[in-house]
């Protein structure tokens, strides 16, 4: 085992203020506290890794240059936010990261004041960096600093270019750092990237542009039509260097690319930066993993690795745990990749997501039906509606939360033309220590919304290929929706039931009651029905299938035949399944009081192990079995009495 | 009055494929016919104007290039198609365009198959043509040549950027001509549209760089060091040239700027792009209203004017109608200038839509407390809360359909932070002869999804300044929906009522049931309820006023109390205010069997003019009546037995 020693400068940091008294050789030591720190994390618990490595000494000068308590300071998407944490005054706590009550993996505003925006989702600091400019040049502080942090992997996001222009537009005083890893979590795609390492690669010339910059500060007083010539030749020479094209033409001024682990270098170029107008481009070079050799050589796995089995002296023989078990995930991707064997006309896209979505054999082996369009989920649903039109079988397997990025292509490319694009909702439902950003909470009632649409969910790993061979055989376009959870096989009476529109399975026959589950909660119910079986009560369940056509005939059957029926769904309960069901009952003309909708409450749900917070919520075998027994105790009440459970 | 001569060319243009047989001469007559039949539907109707004028030539140049039957052609956004349709097969029912059963004002697959997508909402075409032309190279069609045609105001949406960097990075053979007419809807604003005039202004070296293009075309056959060499050199000239820098960052490469009215020039560099490879951007000059003086002289009123009065001789005096009468948006518009007046730190954002949402006085009065983002959704939400979050008031001024692109950002920027961001929502509810991409039907649903959202509807202009002067006092996100129509004032009881958070206002009290209003539905139910009266039913009105939190005090009351009780939308019903109605019966174990939900079916809705599409779904005053009175009528059905109606 490695021998973590004592850290002896980080636990005398409660702010950033107290950077400020260490000498370079104390920042040296303190890097290198604030990175055995990470990997302690590791050792006991999965959490993002390999891109808070990269960033401690960008951290530590950006504190030492800027005063964040007053000053602006994003961390986009927010997974690189430890190194901040840490010398933010939340050292004591940090071990608590992304457990339950502990502190959050992302940035966290009820933490610290020095966490602006909870975030997780790519590609908002611009934006919002920019709008704390404005509110803060409205409200007469236009002293305020403002800069965003931005990796490359989430700089193809439109919205950052949308941001670009209007900060352009405005003339703002922002600095935009981008953290260049030439890595997104997997190896990036598109232009952007091509682009950049172009730009890494005139590092050559930038002595040349340092020159005619120092030439340029170097006359204090000068003619205009001298320093217009001046300035011109600056702008040749910068063109001739070919660095940062893209951002000059955004009207940002480019910085770089500089060397993001040289602290020294890092702070001089913040110093001289901070000092200036307009809006500014500071282009750093960091390695995702650096300082842990296994993490830099392999970044995407240590981009946020399961837990360490062991951690020996100089980092030597860190062995990451495999995942137990075969999660939804796996299964999906089983499915996708029998899917595109089968018919070359299907294809498969992911937002930046290979990995997460356990998409690298497809990539490696169907390389011509594999697209990974970056961050860029708005894109990838209208290119799928684009490829859908042109007779191909796109499949666009995208997180649950983040496809929210893609709501109004779900309605107007896809849905309005009614056109065959299979969405697989991987991370629908609560996801664990990743918290609220990262939950998929809200898609059952977003993708029921639209014309069109028709959404599943399986019930198990038995459901989840037919169902995606059924939604490919669609001439519209369908939804399924599955957990970040170990897939499960349930036991059936009878043989598996074939997928047919807008029906669902019984799972369970019960006179006395039945859960109606939605999706992998199916699970749940069937072993809490078993319990009650204990108690004498013959509980039933049924797995819905679909919310979207609803099997009414099923579903209402059971409303109008049973004493009790137990909605369960992994998501919100504000227009989600149960409220479908009370809709085709209230238009069935059915008395709903012993209809009881067990689902996500209307709160954000904030981080814990998955199982942690299924139970909080009631939503796990114990929850469910509980909550019938105490309907069925309290015969007084009339919620019972109207539900009437025997 | 302006004589319409008719047209002799027009009528013989049964498809693309009759444009070949026009000499030069004839196809000069033919854009003259086509403007006349374009000034001629703007004697009938409000219509897309300006655009279209402005896009004559380059749609005639494109399907002489092109052939459309078999390449894809997207026209981004889609309010520039009209020419387009009249060379399609679809002159002879043009006339017809945005009204009932007419042509729609986009395209629409089902009128023509030269239309791809029907589309509205801007931004979207750079994907969907990449996506189509991954399709056709995944089936085998790789020959189909692959166009989009965007305009400058839909360049700085965010997707348009993913797309390029997409497009870049497959390196595929696309064709984007973005025409230029320097505006939007409204003056663009941000760093795009200078960046643009920049290169308009390099016309006058186009000559040199035509020069090294013909010297390097010259050349057949040349060594590769020669050729590297002389590329360097081309290469080295347009970086000095600076023309379309931004678009070679992502990978295109530029031609241009040309006129986008000489229509030889059009077909000789489209015949030229024709045969390249790899991502082309053609940068064209129109003018918008091209042809019409007084529309080229005043694009933004002649965008998407209303009627015409009058037409005379040589367009010499177009007079436009007034719009009838005070709308709900001049409501909202007056509403947030007395708020920006009476708090300098509220402040309001528009994405391009200063003149839709009649903001104008606002931009000349209080120009720094007045933000307009361009098409730029998702980064005006994000910005808002960053606004929010130094301390200011913004007010974000969207229209419910476009709104829907920012959907992640209300989730991510907004709700999860809990920020103060007032969202009015404009244009929620049909609008009209826009149709179904500008419908506002689904904001109910989406917006009462996240936590920490307050979502009211004001019944009436009454209700509306003073809800939004209650938004500004809360501290976290607040929605307000009204639609595009006239704005009214019902008259009450007694005093109307103060904005309190939860709490409905009775507006017409009533023993045999009652209508139970989100919004200005509360008009025509008012209006209902009173021809009920003449038949001897005593039924009351009731504004929800919000529909989170909802007033379940007086919502419950009434479904105890009243035999039945009609909830009333515009909206969609999956998910929507009648569901959040039967959810809050349901959770306090009420039989809702007299409640019955109107609002929007679960399909598309068409175009038409609102007041018909509102009839069409039983929503307007003779309707509601109807309704209740069916229902009164047919005793012996059982979902009225069980609705309990006397």
């Amino acid at each position: 085992m490695r021998d973590f020693h004592m850290p002896q400068l980080l636990p005398q940091i409660h702010s950033p203020a107290d950077l400020h008294h260490l000498s370079d050789d104390q920042l040296a030591v303190l890097t290198a506290e604030i990175r055995d720190e990470l990997v302690r994390v590791l050792t006991t618990r999965s959490a993002h890794f390999a891109s808070n490595l990269g960033v401690v000494e960008l951290c530590l000068a950006l504190h030492l240059t800027f005063d964040f308590s007053k000053d602006r300071l994003i961390w986009d998407t927010g997974h690189q936010i430890y190194p901040h944490k840490l010398i933010t005054g939340r050292y004591e706590r940090f071990q608590s990261i992304r457990t339950k009550g502990g502190l959050m993996g992302f940035p966290n505003p009820n933490e610290s004041p020095y966490d602006l925006f909870c975030t997780g989702h790519a590609g908002a600091s611009v934006s919002t960096i920019s709008g704390l400019k404005a509110g803060d040049d409205l409200l007469g502080h236009a002293d305020h600093k403002a800069v965003a942090v931005i990796g490359d992997g989430a700089l193809p996001c439109g919205m950052v270019f949308e941001a670009f222009n209007n900060i352009h537009g405005l003339n703002q005083n922002v600095l935009v750092v981008l953290n260049d890893n030439q890595m997104g979590i997997c190896p990036r795609t598109g232009g952007l990237a091509k682009q950049l390492d172009r730009y890494r690669m005139t590092e050559f010339y930038q002595d040349g542009k340092r020159a005619i910059n120092d030439l340029l500060k170097a006359i204090p007083l000068i003619g205009e039509p001298a320093r217009a010539s001046l300035e011109a030749l600056r702008d040749a020479a910068k063109k001739y260097f070919k660095d940062g094209g893209l951002f000059e033409e955004f009207g940002f001024r480019y910085f770089g690319p500089v060397d993001g682990h040289d602290l020294k270098g890092l702070r001089k170029i913040l110093k001289d930066l901070k000092g200036q107008k307009g809006p500014l481009l500071l282009h750093i070079f960091t390695n995702k993993g650096h300082g842990v050799q296994q993490a830099a050589d392999d970044p995407v796995t240590f981009h946020s690795p399961g837990i360490f089995e062991d951690v020996g002296e100089g980092n030597t023989n860190i062995v990451v745990k495999k995942g137990a078990g075969r999660a939804y995930t796996d299964a999906a991707s089983a499915a996708i990749y029998n899917a595109l064997k089968a018919d070359p006309k299907a294809c498969v896209l992911t937002a930046a997501m290979c990995q997460g979505n356990k998409l690298e054999k497809v990539r490696a082996d169907l390389p011509k039906q594999f697209f990974d369009t970056g961050i860029c989920e708005s894109h990838a649903v209208a290119f799928a509606a684009g490829m859908a039109k042109a007779g191909a079988r796109p499949i666009v397997d995208i997180y649950s939360t983040f496809l929210q990025r893609s709501f109004d292509n779900i309605f107007q490319e896809v849905c309005l033309q009614n056109l065959p694009v299979v969405f697989m909702l991987d991370r629908a439902g609560v996801v664990g220590p990743d918290g609220p950003t990262h939950h998929g909470c809200f898609d059952i009632p977003y993708m029921r919304l639209f014309p069109n649409m028709t959404c599943l969910a399986p019930a198990d790993e038995a459901d989840l290929e037919p169902m995606l061979q059924w939604a490919l055989r669609q001439s519209g376009p369908v939804s399924i929706r599955y957990p970040r959870a170990n897939a499960e096989t349930l036991p059936r009476s009878s043989q598996h039931q074939p997928i047919e529109r807008g029906r669902a399975e019984i799972l369970l026959d019960g006179d006395d009651g039945c859960f109606l589950a939605f999706g992998t909660t199916a699970t749940a119910c069937v072993a809490a029905a078993k319990n009650l079986r204990e108690d004498g009560l013959n509980f039933g369940v049924i797995s819905a299938r679909f919310v979207k056509p609803l099997d009414t005939t099923t579903v209402l059957g059971a409303i109008e035949n049973l004493p009790l029926v137990v909605t369960v769904e992994e998501g919100t309960l504000e227009g989600g399944f149960g409220s479908a069901v009370l809709e085709a009952a209230n238009a069935a003309g059915l008395d709903t009081r012993h209809v009881v909708r067990k689902g996500y409450p209307d709160r954000f749900i904030e981080h814990a192990d998955r199982n942690e917070l299924l139970a909080d919520m009631g939503l796990d075998v114990k929850g469910l079995t509980a909550f019938v027994r105490g309907l069925r105790g309290q015969g007084a009440d009339r919620s019972l009495q109207s539900a009437g459970v025997r």
